[in-house]
């Protein structure tokens, strides 16, 4: 496999609730290609879906209600940090609730569905510039036992979000033991090394992905661990 | 910020111990440039140093008593896997003993100390090319709740693990909550994607990082959570 590039997709305007988020993102990069992998962030997939919610920013009490009322387990609490599973699976802090980049007085929830909102975005650029590109929806999550967050895939279309190498030789002919990669959270993570979180930078494109690892696939089924194989809850 | 470039490094033949490995990448990458990030795999690293051990492969109580041997906790146990917490800090399963990819009868075990690798290698590469270049030590880690392996950085040096946003101002002008970015795990993981379990292809690079982001830097100081603030001993 030969390289990548990824760059920021400049130009998209503030995101409001009702936008064409697709035609946004056609009109930044209209020189997107077939292949190409799109990574969008949540928080404008949530501001277009309108996947908001309004709060008193000055009331912690406020906050804290909302991220419960997000919540359908809380994992682990301590002081004003909520680790909790939400209804899609994705055990993160505050429940996906998040009050940066958006207007006072609101806080972005997650999207509904983010495999439904990436399938969206796939379709709206494929009827606006004609191109079959591959979708992931990213969130920034932190992890136990490491510090510091990384984005990561809440949603994905047009690619598999994991590519399985088990039983693919590895290079002695042996057959490797368990080799699943999860490549939506490592394209997610490449994405945000050029996106920044003060900078407004709301997408980024992914060129050069292999193309066997192109096809149906989402974060739901393929990622989120059931919990009769969770050693974590 | 502008875009990344990512390509894999071809042409580093079977490393052994005691082989000058800065040496074989700066032959098999001559075009390094001041500022590249060259992620290299634990597996060289490991070979190069000999952190090996021999192995009755055909003996499971054999991998799992030097997985033992490894480890300074199990963290979670259920069948034939070991999640266990490394002397080094890091929790993964089996400890990182790997048997793939390395001689029959032998195991690759965890660097003595990835960062002092990393700083090797960049003080070879430097000596060699007359570069400075930054080094991230990666390796291929699980996490809970989400299924798939994602690779994560063990050892840096010439950067910093984690880019600290706290207090930026978002694009509203309001300070940011908290983004701590794990920038060197989002580093290993984008040079996964050009590697490749099965290739043989051990080590990429990355080209185009922001500069601020380099200097001194460490996983272990950086990332790896004290038991007091880990939420999920």
């Amino acid at each position: 496999m030969s390289g990548l590039e990824i760059f920021p997709i400049d130009g998209i305007p503030e995101v409001r609730a009702g936008d064409d988020l697709a035609g946004l993102i056609a009109t930044a990069a209209p020189d997107l290609r077939d292949g190409d992998v799109v990574v969008v962030t949540q928080k404008v997939v949530s501001k277009a879906e309108g996947a908001m919610a309004e709060i008193d920013a000055s009331d912690p009490r406020g906050h804290k209600a909302l991220v419960e009322e997000q919540s359908v387990r809380v994992v682990r609490r301590r002081g004003d940090l909520i680790i909790s599973e939400t209804r899609h699976g994705f055990v993160c802090a505050n429940a996906g609730v998040d009050l940066s980049n958006v207007d006072e007085g609101w806080a972005a929830l997650l999207p509904e569905d983010s495999d439904r909102s990436a399938r969206r975005l796939r379709d709206g650029l494929r009827a606006a510039l004609g191109v079959e590109v591959a979708i992931i929806v990213s969130d920034t999550f932190g992890r136990p036992w490491r510090r510091g967050l990384t984005d990561v895939a809440i949603g994905c279309a047009g690619i598999h979000a994991i590519v399985d190498l088990r039983g693919t030789e590895d290079s002695r002919g042996r057959e490797l033991q368990v080799t699943e990669v999860c490549v939506v959270d490592e394209l997610a993570a490449a994405a945000e090394l050029v996106m920044g979180k003060a900078t407004g930078v709301a997408a980024a494109v992914v060129r050069g992905v292999e193309s066997s690892w192109l096809g149906r696939g989402e974060v739901h089924g393929e990622i989120v661990r059931p919990p009769q194989e969770d050693l974590f809850r």
